[in-house]
């Protein structure tokens, strides 16, 4: 029995994405740039996946620009408004993904910017207070997620943007693990700049979006020839753009599901819970439905991790970009979570595909793993 | 009858990358970063790719840095050097494709890089006079394509590369429209870096590469996870970097097929440069096997394009990445042609599913618009 509980790592394809993208891959030679039939066909898929991009968050289509994923979008973020202000300061949230913190990072080592790290509360939620402590009279961007990819914990996006607009600064927020989950309306978040992926939507790797404000002027990041109206250059990956659409017509129309998701988790949770070494993260903070992490007082995440994926299930530590480190999560230590119990942290992310069997099995083999625990302490004293 | 003579634009998939590609889009949900068996198994399909694209330019696997195509590779370049080195001097061909040429500005632009471009002769090539011309001693980087996408003209890389070395500068070569149509050796040329595209060689759009010297220190452009150690964050586009792994395969063994490409293209050439009004760019240099570029004196290129358009034929008037744009082509403004000679620039490409009765049909309808153009002048006393 194979069990797939990473799904914030990753999606598996839906059929009908699938569907698109093979029609596209076999029947779609030409370049979206070039001007004869081949190329027109080509482009006509394109503009129609990005109207399907766009409804997902409720903006108009040419506020779409396509990347080659989530990570170049937020790559794309940070450049698109540091390229075009003087120098000055970056605040990002300390529980950004590694694709949001880097980038600042590099902005500040090489480029001259200086990065303030936006804390995060025991619940990991980034406050307006905390914002505000962070916010200095040459920050140019703020960048705050609108749900964590390690707790699920959602933040107050809304109203950070407007203290970020009544500062004057531009706001950045990455809806990558959000799309899908929850409806996301760009709008309403108040936000200049929202970041996307299609793989965490049943849709395919290697396709991702920046949202954008018209009224902000952005810079490209990648140079070359004129695609997407100059702002980001390189022959459009049209097979998984199709993909992409297709996936976002489709979470837009799902976004129900996710009650029974939520019933799984909570059900997962309260199970869990009933062992007194287990810890919950972020439990009494909202959270996305699917996302659950915990810790179990002596128990080593990674080697758990293992254990599980021996008996076919498959979990993550925390963020899949930076598994294998033995490094416990930036997340949970930004929370102020020991770093012993930290480095015990593992994700169960939920999809469509879970099923109440998937639960029972999880919840049978880590009450194996707790029980081993417990007599090892009786034997041992403790 | 459709007739699709743009491959130096974007090549059909071929059947069997198709089909390694939906495998692979069906069956692997698992982010190649997880250390779970769903992990595991999308990174063994990611390493074999790897391999193969190394094989195809004589490469260790580990000197191969998965990008979403050749114009992030092209980018990934000057950043890789640039961000390593003290302020400096560019020197780039005026030939070379937008995406060196544009990001090459923007860091002369923005980041107080300066740049020199590396002129060309009457035949399309970048000697080694001229670019030992170009060198200062502040310079850091030289970017010369191998074979140029318009002309077809190969450059004597191996030969700049030699100059390079002696004067210390780091060297890059874009291979795209190289790769697949003449044998490339990545030792042999001499160079630090190498950029390699899927969707030129009949593999996908949204793979390229850029392949490097171990003993040159790059920095990454896109910050974040730890993929492609270090060097290139995201998730890997698994399936595309699958569909590149088979293409290249295949490309290497196919290059003996170039031979028939060349008769039918030197076919085409003869007879277009029995009308007087043809002139044939560059028909004296060493160029790739399936390309020609002409003008007819007389007629616009963009107009031409469009009706040969509506005859079935898709050619182009020049790099795709340009198309729509009035401007004459600044590979033939950079080898002396005249502006308006230029702007009736055509190129044909012919890829590996072009026959003779392609070459016969595109012919027929040219021969009749020159025709036209005939009677038009005798009509016009002309």
């Amino acid at each position: 029995m194979r069990v797939y509980l990473d799904h914030n790592a990753g999606t598996p394809l839906d059929p009908k994405v699938l569907a698109a993208m093979s029609e596209t891959l076999a029947d779609m030679p030409g370049n979206p740039s070039s001007s004869h039939q081949f190329g027109r066909a080509a482009r006509a898929r394109l503009e129609q996946a990005r109207a399907q991009v766009a409804a997902l968050v409720k903006v108009q289509p040419r506020q779409v620009v396509f990347t080659s994923g989530g990570t170049e979008a937020n790559n794309f973020a940070l450049h698109a408004v540091s390229a075009q202000r003087p120098l000055g300061r970056l605040a990002v949230s300390a529980i950004e993904h590694p694709s949001v913190l880097e980038p600042a990072r590099a902005l500040a080592q090489a480029a001259g910017w200086s990065l303030d790290l936006i804390a995060a509360d025991g619940e990991g939620r980034v406050s307006a207070q905390a914002l505000q402590a962070a916010l200095r009279p040459e920050t140019r961007l703020v960048s705050v997620m609108l749900a964590n990819n390690e707790t699920g914990v959602l933040q107050p996006v809304a109203e950070l943007a407007e203290r970020a607009r009544a500062a004057g600064v531009a706001m950045h927020t990455d809806a990558v693990q959000a799309a899908g989950k929850l409806e996301v309306d760009f709008e309403a978040c108040g936000v200049q700049l929202m970041t996307l992926s299609a793989h965490k939507i049943y849709g395919p790797k290697g396709a991702g979006a920046l949202i954008f404000d018209k009224s902000l002027e952005i810079a490209p990041l990648l140079h070359g020839g004129g695609q997407e109206h100059g702002l980001r250059a390189g022959t459009e990956n049209i097979a998984a753009i199709v993909g992409f659409g297709v996936a976002a017509e489709l979470a837009a129309e799902r976004l129900g599901e996710q009650a029974r998701l939520q019933r799984l988790r909570d059900q997962l949770q309260a199970q869990l819970q009933r062992h007194r070494q287990v810890t919950v993260f972020a439990a009494n903070a909202p959270r996305l439905p699917n996302t659950l992490q915990f810790a179990v007082a002596g128990l080593d995440g990674e080697t758990l991790l293992m254990q599980l994926d021996k008996a076919g299930i498959a979990v993550s530590s925390g963020s899949a970009c930076a598994s294998g480190s033995s490094e416990p999560s930036h997340v949970l230590l930004a929370m102020g979570v020991d770093a012993e119990l930290a480095r015990g942290a593992v994700r169960v992310s939920l999809g469509r595909d879970s099923t109440q069997a998937d639960i029972d099995r999880l919840l049978a083999v880590l009450a194996e793993k707790i029980e081993w625990l417990n007599q090892a302490a009786q034997v041992a004293g403790w």
